[in-house]
């Protein structure tokens, strides 16, 4: 049997990248709007560094106003609610994203919920799930919405294909399969009590892994031909004994890739798949909320 | 073949105003909190009208304290919005539920939208889908809690039955997708772009029926033994030439009851089905409503 294509995150990563930055370019010729993104990071979790300088640099690359607020690890909640407080009433700043998880004295709650939902460009205010589940225009968290970018990539209409989510979180699995309803999709949400979720699995013409669960998602519980997206990012000890033993480790999806991809007619692979959409998506998301508090239409 | 249990919904919807009354007496007894439910009616509406005296009556009849504006046809928008206003602020009222349809130059948008989520019986706000799209305490609307409690009745626990809902509308489909899944079941939500719905309908243990088309679910879309819940309420002429000539109608559901009743384990008629449900359900929402105001347990 033919492999699977596959879905290579990179390229439909850079593309968005430039589809923003000429928005970007657009907004501030037609309009004199530079979309500004404001990131909040407090304390010095390492990973997080790495994603907010990211975040930062790939902003200033497309052309927006960018910020970022490095706040003390012993923050209290007061001050970091009025820096979101500042932000919400900045008109030079669009999109305001907090970086999670918060050190453990902070309440993630209040934080989130501060957040004007207008600016709240990694889509987790309660008003924009809100939005999103009445199919009304919301901004959608970043995960999700790069899923939705590559299948469309990858298969053009996704209406009326069956979608299978398998995952219910509120971060993932959940709005994802409500963009997949949105796309017109049959839509199939499974979890940890769905009874013969192999067989489930293999209804979807969409596939859609994300329970957190490493190569959970087997060759046979995907359909020939199925499109599989793989949202799972989970760190194991390598199989060679020696670098195992050596406390290497390595990062695999839920999908097990190797044999599911002589079955799938496309996959993502991890890494290199859905991971590396997030920050384009996050530009993107600021773009939007920027047209949308100023009133642009497209 | 057997024909399939009634689910009727006159002692189902009697024993929640029974359970709501015995609620409300314990509330007064132990709290000295009555709930109360302010219901606003702008214009003449025939069938609005009967919706909202029912309301008051059942209300009182519960224990409840129990408002009802009626507001005349040519209310303004602002007049509309300072009673919403003045509710959300009256520390007597705990559910506010504004009657819809509203007369059409009224912008019913912005009047739901003033709502205090909190006070939100009828499960119209944003804020309500979010928190119930994200698992989490919300007030949901009454139909689809009216669909639950049958169907809890009907089954016990629902956790790892297939679910499958037909029709994706805000108010009725996509929230009883929400409350399934958060009864663990495995939910497809199919709607006018699914392809071969009959066959998508065959996989459910538990069919939902909310498109809005008169008897359009067959026998042959159930699976033997399945538990069919009708939300449709369709307003249709009579097969009986000379009443459908005298201009009589009657009401059917969106599933061709008599044929379906041969093969499912268990069905809601229409009428005195699902729709039974709902007064009954908004009492309970206001019971609900007052608890979580007053930071009351259980």
């Amino acid at each position: 049997m033919a492999e699977a294509r596959i879905i290579d995150g990179r390229p439909i990563a850079e593309q968005l990248q430039a589809q923003v930055a000429a928005e970007v370019a657009q907004l501030k010729a037609e309009h004199g709007l530079t979309p500004g993104l404001a990131v909040v990071l407090v304390g010095e979790d390492p990973a997080s560094q790495i994603y907010v300088r990211s975040k930062g640099e790939k902003s200033l690359a497309a052309g927006m106003h960018s910020v970022t607020h490095r706040l003390p690890e012993q923050t209290t909640q007061e001050a970091l609610l009025a820096l979101v407080a500042e932000l919400n009433a900045d008109p030079a700043i669009h999109g305001i994203l907090v970086q999670l998880p918060l050190p453990k004295h902070l309440d993630q709650g209040p934080v989130i919920a501060a957040i004007d939902p207008a600016k709240d460009v990694d889509g987790l205010t309660t008003i924009n799930a809100g939005l999103l589940a009445s199919g009304l225009p919301a901004l959608t968290p970043c995960t999700p919405l790069g899923c939705m970018i590559m299948l469309r990539e990858t298969l053009g209409s996704l209406s009326g294909l069956r979608a299978v989510v398998v995952g219910r979180s509120v971060l993932v699995g959940r709005p994802i399969a409500q963009l997949l309803l949105q796309a017109d999709c049959t839509v199939t949400i499974a979890h940890s009590r769905t009874k013969d979720l192999p067989a489930v699995c293999r209804e979807a013409d969409i596939l859609v892994a994300a329970a957190g669960q490493p190569q959970m998602v087997k060759a046979d519980w995907i359909k020939a031909g199925a499109t599989v997206i793989d949202v799972g990012i989970n760190r194991v000890p390598f199989r060679d004994p020696v670098k195992a033993a050596a406390g290497k480790t390595k990062v695999v999806g839920d999908v097990d890739y190797k044999s599911a991809a002589k079955v799938a007619g496309a996959i993502t692979p991890v890494p290199g798949g859905v991971g590396l959409m997030t920050v384009a998506c996050l530009l993107k998301n600021t773009v939007t909320a920027a047209k949308r508090i100023h009133g642009i239409e497209g």
